[in-house]
């Protein structure tokens, strides 16, 4: 018995999101159809770091699975990118401990939210941005954004209907910035889109996406806002943030272990 | 009786094309659907400076049509964006005179094709670059291309069964570059793709994908290679130049007049 861990990066666009469902294409069961190929194992399973939904996207997501053959990494790295769609890739592969876990050893998470406010807007970044229709000031954005840094209860920022042991999460990187270019465009079209990037020892579910569209509400609504970020966090009030921001905008960086 | 120029950016996945064909999605049939919508008039016509195949891309392709209503070219801008697809933009709009004519009145255009032969490769741009497996050394590409500058019989790159009065053309500028970064990646997953990039008076049909598949053909070929490209252009033989690079690696990037 070996175990394998995977990075993995994907296109989200396609998929029903990370976690194997019936008749519905997606990450981990187009994974475990590949791997069954590759080993000839029938009951191989692929357990990842986390969920992604439905058109989120990974530049690295960490997953791992068990195996009886003696197949080296570098043969499961390129078989896979033989055999997976061009829109799945696999960046690493390696040998790890048998009681390797990508979900419960994990230490920490970083994502991007990306926000296309160009006008007119670029006809690339449809699936890979959030298009927002007022155009930001990612200086004003960046300081509103500070009090997320730290040890919070960020309950407001959780879809209900995820129920969890604890709600208390620590933030170490806030980090706000503009991409300056594009392959796609090279400048020449649209300017660059906003991207959140956000660090912590654990994200509950949808919360990076509840915290983009909190930041881009909090702007547009400007000096009419009542409450602020510290405020909105400390209610614990789901109703009191902002929309959650779609999928399509967000990626999931880098685990840490 | 006014006419409007438009400068349009495409994302070409979706589309069969530039020109309108009975029963498939093309970027000319879509935004003639569109103007008549606003305008309604039937017999509303686009010309475009010329077409796009299917898959191919543009940053900036020019077109432009004839209208007997009085709208400004600023509220056709807005209404265009509001109406049309998302992978279709409209990037500015502009009252012309009468007789200008997107084709005719060319003076030059500029392409760019998109090289990905990075390992492993990006997910985000298999419909944005040409995959290619063997890493591409952009110094000596840069060296093969430089025979193309200039005034040419450029037929050697000339898919048949497009008769022109000349296949004379000149090349004014080739720019062989690494792009370096990408909204989607943030230079996270892969290295950047090689951009080819070429003006001249006017193209060929095909003659930029030609360009592009020749040049990665003499660079994998490498020392086996008999022929040069200054022999390949002058032979005139389409069958001695190198394959014809997909159209999803290509952009359209911008129209002179």
């Amino acid at each position: 018995m070996r175990r394998i861990k995977l990075e993995i990066s994907y296109d989200g666009t396609n998929y029903s999101g990370w976690q194997k469902q019936p008749d519905v294409p997606t990450v981990q069961g187009t994974l475990e159809l590949t791997l069954r190929e590759i080993t000839k194992e029938d009951n191989i399973a692929v357990t990842g770091s986390g969920r992604t939904d439905a058109g989120v996207h990974a530049l690295k997501q960490v997953a791992a699975f068990t195996t009886q053959t003696a197949l080296p990494p570098d043969v499961f790295l390129r078989a896979l990118n033989g055999l997976l769609p061009l829109d799945i890739r696999i960046l690493n592969a390696a040998e790890v401990a048998l009681d390797f876990h990508p979900i419960s050893d994990a230490t920490g998470k970083r994502y991007r939210y990306l926000i296309d406010d160009n006008r007119p807007c670029n006809p690339f970044t449809r699936n890979y941005t959030w298009i927002v229709r007022k155009p930001l000031d990612e200086n004003v954005i960046r300081d509103t954004a500070q009090p997320l840094l730290g040890q919070h209860d960020f309950k407001c920022f959780q879809t209900t209907g995820s129920p969890r042991k604890t709600t208390v999460r620590t933030v170490t990187d806030v980090l706000i910035q503009r991409i300056p270019s594009t392959v796609l465009t090279g400048g020449a079209v649209a300017g660059s889109p906003l991207s959140i990037e956000i660090q912590a020892n654990g994200f509950l579910y949808n919360m990076m996406r509840a915290i983009a569209g909190t930041l881009v509400d909090l702007y547009i609504r400007g000096k009419e806002q009542v409450l602020s970020l510290t405020e909105i966090i400390e209610s614990g009030d789901r109703s009191l943030a902002g929309q959650t921001a779609p999928p399509h905008g967000l990626y999931l960086l880098d685990v840490f272990y």
